[in-house]
């Protein structure tokens, strides 16, 4: 048996809220109950945020109602603040994601609030979700770890500084996220290691784009450094708001197709995935899907590691 | 200094000959002349194959003459047989390339002769071109050395075996190809160890295709392992005969920014790759171009190593 690594499908939140189309509620549902056949085992479904800001996430608190009947399936949201925490514990979230953004620039141009401020948001998420009866995992991402387009260049030790800051917080998980997809695998293996270094296996995941094609080479250098769980996009859903026509998240598909293919299990079929990918065509009919293995087909070589 | 790491550009071999469209000879010379602007040192021109064949190829002797004249470029040509490598010689190419499919069905397919008959063949042109006045480099490329369309899996002492025996052929160089892009990063290292076990430092090259979205990933495996030359297509300009639809060579402009993003030093500049790609945009009107840095656009925290 292969050593497991976990996929995050985050589609349905980082996918959906770039597209000029807001997807039907049902359709959505039926794509994460599509994901959930095909062995998604975590499913970012929907951000608390403004509706007036973001209106692709105005159904979340349905959605993850929805999905939160999907059996061995953790409901992620992502929340900016305290409020959208409390909006998710009620609808039932299992877990939270709260940005962060390394970049001083990114943080207030997102947030209105510097990156250390925003740390204290997640303190009191920590404080107010620790009090409640159910627990709710509450994972907390460094945005723009990699590089941002505002700032640029993100030194190193401002990521080690957020990542303590976020780890002393007492959040369960912390997320690297190369949120324009700026990163290259040199740097995410010196990032992973003086973070790790700092804060230990609090850090467990990696949130990857392909803007600059990298992306699965960025998840490569993740998983070889000790990594083994990874966000990435059903059809590479997303893109950058700062380059129109570049590409979103890591493609789930080729990531699996990848892991597999390298002996790790993710407990993934690929063939449910393409009926989801279906589902998600379905609901985006405007949307030019990326995803090499869907477009060549999975090839004879190929054997699961389960 | 980075160290360096050079990029054969295949484009108007590899990439053209699975174009329906011919692309007129002009334009092909206008096409290498911006490829070399760039800093490419190194260009497939075309190859020495029969036009009834591979159409798209009946001009390679009139390209690699007009080529011949850029400085400091290498033009390689890709030769079947010894009749190719006479013609490439007296063409004037400076190397030629010869591929040897390691899976004894593809190599059938394509040449009529099993994997060992072809290595004779080598051994032939190796012969020839060593009793010539002027000295051309002959590398020689292991086919389908990390699965085949028609075979299925391709075992690793296979492929040392072939390298081996074209080792003793005494070729200068060797590549491994994956030329339906089944290859995965895992497999990239392991293949690269037992032949250099068996060959040393005349393994050489890679030659990835991103048929599977894994192609930049095998590079950075590759490059890991210590691999120093890579073929790449511009425009990821290919495809796969029995995956229509499917991506082509590995794209030129995204693993020069991988390598550089990484330190590595490869004489290109992207900008005038952007040059050279809109040549070859109007050579072929009808083709989408692939390449996520193209689409995106140089992002502010790129540096060229150099």
């Amino acid at each position: 048996m292969g050593e497991p690594v976990s996929i995050c499908e985050v589609g349905p939140r980082d996918g959906l809220q770039m597209q000029k189309a807001i997807m039907p509620t049902a359709v959505k549902i039926e794509w994460i109950v599509a994901l959930a056949r095909a062995g998604l085992r975590e499913i970012e479904v929907g951000s608390f945020v403004p509706p007036k800001l973001i209106p692709q996430m105005a159904d979340t608190g349905e959605v993850v109602a929805a999905s939160r009947t999907l059996e061995g399936v953790s409901i992620v949201a992502l929340v900016p603040n305290l409020k959208g925490a409390q909006r998710a514990y009620e609808s039932g979230a299992d877990a939270i994601n709260v940005p962060v953004s390394v970049s001083e620039a990114h943080s207030r141009a997102n947030t209105n609030k510097g990156s250390l401020e925003q740390v204290a948001e997640v303190r009191a998420i920590v404080d107010w979700v620790r009090a409640q009866e159910r627990p709710m995992k509450i994972d907390a991402g460094c945005a723009t770890a990699f590089g941002c387009s505002i700032e640029g260049t993100v030194p190193i030790d401002r990521v080690v500084t957020v990542a303590s800051a976020l780890a002393e917080a007492g959040v369960d998980g912390i997320v690297l996220a190369d949120t324009v997809g700026y990163g290259n695998p040199a740097q995410v293996r010196a990032v992973v290691r003086a973070v790790r270094g700092a804060v230990g296996g609090v850090l467990d995941r990696l949130h990857l784009h392909d803007t600059m094609g990298l992306g699965i080479a960025n998840a490569l250098a993740g998983v070889e450094e000790g990594i083994r769980c990874f966000d990435s996009a059903l059809g590479g859903l997303g893109g950058c708001p700062f380059a129109p026509g570049a590409s979103g998240n890591i493609v789930t598909e080729d990531l699996v197709f990848m892991l597999e293919s390298m002996g790790f299990e993710t407990g993934i079929d690929l063939d449910l995935l393409f009926a989801a990918r279906e589902v998600l065509q379905r609901g985006l009919p405007e949307t030019a899907l990326l995803g090499n293995v869907a477009k060549a087909g999975i090839p004879k070589t190929y054997h699961r590691a389960a």
